[in-house]
């Protein structure tokens, strides 16, 4: 780690890390993908780090602009993931599976972990074993701190091996957080319907049939009906079994979680408020969005594209005593890299929002 | 009535009406909105109407092609609203609240009303108090048939006053249906949440800011969290109280509606098919889309667009003993125009699928 | 040929072949792809045809309506393409290259072959040298007549080898033929831009990273910059040498050409009245929109989309003497299926406006 | 103007404005509109400027982030325009014709002025009565320095009165910069046509039915197919008189120009890099993309969505000595908010690049 200076993309024309402001050397390993690229884009801005090698096994020694178009100004080529230069922090994007293969390379070549796919995130063995193809380091699961400040702030500093929340999961626990912290849900707690909705991001770049923009173009697409492997971390980390649908709807970033929840007790709206301020009220990246006028008056993925905002906010169903809580990030951001670089913040002692300033576009339209 | 031939746009290019069909004249009251639009496309294609008169109190005099650019070979203009033809059918398109007002000069002009506002859809004078601004015909309810025939069959032929269903409604109800039939959800039947996903034809021609394209383009918005009006006519003609929430997505045609159900025993595949076909097998526009291969696996509002068929589906999730129900269709054919002009079919004696056979198109972007 | 009875989804609920009319066996090679499965749409929809044989080598005995959700009605499956059997059309559809090859035994199995590829396209052996890779069958040039009914209406009745033309050819050629008719063009023909805008359907099925969704979202994309192969089509069907440059824009289905022309004298807007309804009065599927009132005062896909119609209009800038010319069809219909259904109705004998008679969808997204 | 420090939304997390950069107070007039709402998210994020007032008539004393909800966590409520507060420098975002008459005002209040509408683009009184409805204040068109820094930049400094240029005509002036500069286009200068593809983010906020989302969706719409007003400030700015036509597609921020080029000499790809690197190489906002590998191989508006970069590139066309130039920008930040930024800062004095670092997204879908 070097004290040294300045970020290539400066977002104030002057220099950005003054001299009181530690510079740590970084990699981002599986750099082709998307969320490799949003790491490359986050970093390439933050004033506390310095990109030393971007790797890819399929565009080695090519630009990373002819991948991210957005990042033509970057003078960084790939270079091939067998050869780890050594750095402060090793951000790693690779498919799932990957990482847990390689994580003692990782730390060879790294003081500090952060792993962007599901190979850290979920604390026990067993789920691995359930939910995927089982694990092949076990032993690291422990050490591995799950990434969402929201949730896991008070572990995060010092940790070495940080593991970036899924962006369902993300969306989902965000939303219900409030509710879960202040203890409202009661038994009703099983009974908390999740139906997602998400961008092609999602998918990865490349894709198949499905993915061509002649078929993928203006669905609602239920493509993951149940079983999606986010349950497991949402029931890890709030405690909840919930009833999850994701469908693809036609942008191209973001994800949006309805989530219908049914207390034991009829709630109203000051208690929602009071549960969702307690929880957010001191959080640089959370807004709630509850009614109010103009035409964003709830989450909406357009508001927060681009950002590591998430948007939470809710409405009351007297009728059938039902809460219905939206919630709104950009799934490449605030439910990946994003929160990766805000998790990587709190661990180095950064100041938190570092490199997360982008405060969105309006309007802006499929994001 | 006349036995007199064809149409303007004929779909063979031979005669298509012939001798044996009767041709009934009609008229479209509302006929610049949306739905109006879409009625007249549906009759100019269809060989047992001639429609005679297009309504509009903005366009009076106007093409009819002027509005809806798919029917500028229609050699047609608007009249206005307030000197009505007489016809054997007058299909109205006009906002709530109008139809009720006019019913009587309706049934002047007409011996069949097709409406297709919710002036007549609910079956109780006190269920427009609670959901709109009471009603002002509450003796023409008890006439009045609900549309939709895969609910209401039975009751159309010879019927002179039919109300078209609400889309969401319909969707709705469509995939509710044949559980409701087969009486599986028992107690649970309280426990259903519907979460809907709309194109922005739902929100009419003109509109506002929040239905400007900048404003409008790649949301996931709710547009009704709670208290939506459809709420009701599910529960009048399913007997079923529903936790019902609307979201706005970017296409322009469509509705997709995803029910979780949880029945009181636990349903395997085999009940869910034997369910959906008992329900369905010998309905015209009906499909079963469930799985399978293919991109498409699941109801798709692309799959339906512009067309009277109503895809459903399901997937069980054994974890937590749930049934996802999907369902889509049009909301502008078969949510509306074309469930009238289906029903109409009925209730006048003419082919059931008559003018209501165009397939839809693959690929097709944002229907 | 028989005389064979109905198509399977018939747009009328009667019976829409009556005995008078015979019906035609056909088949179509290469159905899984776009074309193919648009062919195989509009064919069953036809009353002179009925579809015996779908080929398909990737697709081998699964459903059509698995490739091509729209024909889930459909009783078809797709057979391999090495067993043809024996029509009186066999319409193929096939990736360029492969007709060439395969037309001594497309003529072995039909009498008539209607080809949609390239292959027959262009009259000379030597546009194939200079624009493809050569050509496998020369000798069948001369016997080719190209399909476009607007240019070559009098060589199709009893052609029996029909030429598809491109869909970008097509768009261009039905803006300027009105031109090039009144001889109104002098030495300025070579001074013709054309700028043309095209959906995602002319990737065809499948498609690479910059077909997928999140890549092919929202461009602008320069993607036939110059040198597209469409020029050697124009310039031999109406002998003018164009510049010529196609853009990639957010839509499926589509082509718009705007063609800037130089007239060597000033022509007057009642000149181009005139010589676009010189060309176009008395044709079936050709549609003049310049200016006037509403929402769609130009040609534009959106309102051709799904049908065999043809937009075409243009207006007048008197300060630089220019006439800017602009033509909107459905890339994958009268660009392609539907312009051949149209050429074989003609060739046959059958009405011509047969199977072509959806008058497509208003309002509709990005068709 | 203070020293002061400070911006609501720190890019970096640090304090990034350190006491040797001044701090300009500055107010937004019209902040409700688009552009307005794109210069207070610029301003927000700048160093160098602190915003006191954003004046709005219809949403007097509202929350800024209730019309721009990505501005949410800006502590600023509109205020009236009629009483304006004493600033530094003065941005209005006002439709045409309004600064014209409130420009007294606007001095009185401000030190500098930069305009954003057409108001004081033309150098000449008589093109604003031949192009729009004449002007009120003619004796400011000398002072008016134009905005663009890739043409006019030795004049900004100091200039007290900046009237940033249209959207279309930047797109149009960057791409045909480089070749009036190398002097090749000679006595072709005539014949250049500028096709132009845009987004709905220039009809602006509010807007009718043409630009309601189910009638705007997915259009190729010829929105100015000849006659539109940037082609004076082309003409007054490169000398040249272009044939000009705007389309309206389907994106929200945006604008694509070809410009379409015939040089009276062949010109070489080397030519073509030896002029586009001569006018830009030193630039800090242009890209070249001409050709090469990857996805993105021409200019394309996604890539350069919510930044100030303009991407220009080329193609030759050798068959008939065309040279195709495209051009890609976002509308409302290099064609508007970030151009008017980008000059005063140059005006000021403050780093040139300051307060526009944001580098775009990838993937990003319509943006």
């Amino acid at each position: 780690m070097t004290g040294a200076d300045a970020t290539l993309d400066s977002e104030t024309g002057a220099t950005t890390a003054d001299a009181a402001t530690e510079t740590y050397t970084a990699s981002v390993v599986g750099a082709t993908g998307f969320t490799g690229g949003e790491l490359l884009r986050l970093l390439a801005g933050h004033p506390g780090f310095e990109v030393v090698q971007a790797t890819s096994r399929s565009a080695d020694n090519m630009t990373v602009g002819r991948s991210h178009p957005n990042l033509r100004g970057l003078d960084l080529r790939f270079s091939a993931p067998d050869d780890l230069e050594s750095v402060d922090v090793l951000f790693s994007a690779t498919p799932h599976g990957v990482s847990m293969d390689r994580i003692d390379a990782y730390f060879e070549a790294a003081d500090t972990v952060v792993d962007l796919s599901a190979d850290f995130r979920l604390p026990q063995a067993a789920a691995y074993d359930e939910w995927y193809d089982g694990h092949a380091a076990p032993a690291f699961l422990e050490r591995a701190e799950y990434a969402l400040p929201e949730l896991n702030r008070e572990n995060l500093p010092g940790a070495d091996l940080i593991a970036g929340g899924g962006c369902n999961a993300t969306a989902t626990i965000l939303g219900l957080k409030p509710l879960v912290d202040a203890g409202v849900l009661g038994s009703a707690a099983g009974d908390v319907v999740v139906d997602v909705k998400v961008g092609s991001s999602e998918g990865g770049a490349g894709g198949g049939a499905a993915s061509s923009h002649p078929e993928r173009s203006g669905v609602v697409r239920p493509y993951a009906p149940t079983g999606h492997r986010h349950e497991a971390e949402i029931e890890a980390y709030l405690g909840l079994a919930v009833s999850f649908t994701v469908h693809a709807v036609d942008m191209v970033r973001g994800a949006s979680a309805t989530c219908h929840v049914f207390p034991d007790e009829p709630l109203s709206k000051a208690d929602l408020w009071s549960a969702f301020r307690g929880a957010y009220a001191d959080e640089p990246f959370m807004r709630i969005v509850a009614g109010g006028g103009g035409v964003y008056r709830y989450p909406e993925p357009k508001s927060v594209a681009g950002t590591n905002y998430g948007e939470v906010g809710f409405e009351l169903d007297p009728g059938n005593e039902r809460v219905v809580v939206f919630s709104a990030i950009d799934n490449m951001t605030k439910g990946s890299a994003g929160q990766a670089v805000h998790a990587a913040n709190i661990a180095l002692g950064l100041p938190e929002t570092a490199g997360l300033g982008f405060e969105g576009l309006h309007p802006v339209g499929s994001p």
